[in-house]
């Protein structure tokens, strides 16, 4: 990674905090490790978030080879899901942490700082949720998201919900036959309405685990399958317009429902698509990095 | 009511329970008395359930000026919502209930009883949810409901997530504008993206909420609404046909959403539209007087 410069001397963290986990890596002139850690979302663990970001930092230390005691020495570029909120911004910025210094942001800064090796640039992240997101000149653009059942079309969880439906319209023959039904029956191990009990409450990233059998009935050729995917995938392209209207002149998608959406967006987009440089940790490491020697050049 | 006959000498009870509340009404010849009591959905709360009949019931004997002792004569015609989990019909069945006589059944088909009279017919159901019921020989059909959010289309809760999704769009500039924006601004005494917040794990009754708001603007003429109140419209008349096309010539429809969102249904369907001739408690006595009276031949 041509990008990734580390000054001598210098003991640098990245730290990519989400609801499921925790990831850490710890990068010196000559000295590389990474950790995962538990769940380190602020705004739905606070306490637990905090303790997931100094396990996966001492992970990361002992798998560089470092002693633990160089944790107050690292300097800490720190990505986290819920900081977007500004009152969980204020209370993680508050916290008594171990390191030598913190620098705070998103979980989707890092992601595109990762992404594009440091520089400017957009990204889309189409997972369980899906999110627009540029950095130019220092200005952030956010497009989407917004939680689900209301918001992050295109995403996984989308998906899902709108196989759903149409499988229940199926089921009442007020809507076209299609092979989801029986796609989604087997993957919930029942049949007919019982679909429903099996999916009742269910959470996002339930609804996100029906996804790849849409990608598989649309890409089988099931017309009810296409046509969810095809709105989905026309939804992330007004992202990507979005993006690009801001300056960007390409972006990245990531997350795990990308690969197979990809191919259902229209060349005009996809073609100022680039591949991604490296994960969000690198970019949180970057993001440390840029901000301490803007620190120390100010100071 | 021309069609309500009780026997001489018989007390009837009708249940209409549901997750809100229970409505009882005691009839017999010279006597009539109604009262409303807690919740009663089995399937949500058996204990409760099973109390607020009783309450329900003593409080509908009281306003009748009968004695409390005349519990144990009430030939009794229950409808109840989630009964139609088997399950939770039996267990309700096995209930050693207070009443002479207890005759149970879903509380749509009371609705559908009470709305015709007692005879044959079919109903729609728009209200928080939505539901389509045909009971003909016997035989009953049902057509949608099955849940937020993955059914109920043209439902209020339908409407509000709808209107939750366009006007969120709307904001990121990747749906057209609309005047339901400041309407659900005002409503949750919020603006701009902290509508998120304010909706986040909301219940489809507080998507309901938005229901009026959604049909306001319509009828003011917002083309977002509109479109959304004419998706809920035409699946409601497919609804319909799906009932008419069980033999059913006509159909009444019922629920809080029914009379502003009948406007919109199409003239074809709506000429099958009759007007419902008694409220679900009342279709409830007349399922338990149906119920005894073919007990009372057949022994």
């Amino acid at each position: 990674m041509e990008f990734l410069n580390p000054r001598p001397g210098v003991l640098y963290l990245g730290i990519d905090g989400g609801g499921s986990k925790c990831r850490a890596t710890v990068v010196a002139q000559d000295y590389r490790g990474s950790a995962v850690a538990g769940p380190a979302n602020p705004f739905q663990n606070m306490d637990q978030a905090l303790d997931s970001i100094v396990d996966a930092a001492a992970g990361a230390l002992a798998d560089a080879g470092l002693p633990s005691s160089a944790m107050g020495k690292l300097v800490a570029g720190v990505g986290l899901a819920g900081v977007n909120i500004p009152r969980i911004f204020r209370q993680v910025s508050d916290w008594q942490h171990p390191f030598a210094r913190l620098y705070l942001t998103t979980d989707i800064h890092i992601a595109c700082l990762g992404a594009h090796g440091g520089e400017d640039g957009a990204v889309i992240v189409a997972g369980t949720g899906s999110v627009g997101y540029a950095c130019r000149n220092g200005i952030s653009h956010n497009f989407g998201a917004h939680g689900f059942p209301f918001g992050d079309k295109g995403s996984g969880a989308w998906l899902g919900l709108e196989a759903m439906k149409a499988i229940l319209l199926a089921m009442d023959e007020l809507g076209p036959a299609t092979s989801l039904t029986a796609a989604i029956e087997a993957h919930l191990s029942t049949s007919g309405l019982n679909v429903i009990a099996a999916m009742a409450g269910a959470t996002s990233r339930t609804y996100g685990s029906l996804a790849p059998l849409v990608l598989s009935q649309a890409e089988a050729g099931d017309a009810v399958a296409q046509a969810i995917v095809q709105e989905g995938a026309a939804y992330l392209e007004a992202l990507a317009g979005k993006l690009l209207d801001t300056g960007a002149d390409s972006f990245c998608m990531l997350g795990g429902l990308s690969p197979r959406i990809i191919p259902w967006m229209s060349r005009e987009v996809t073609e100022h698509l680039v591949d991604s440089r490296a994960d969000p940790d690198i970019g949180a490491v970057l993001y440390g990095m840029a901000q301490h020697e803007r620190q120390s050049l100010a100071g």
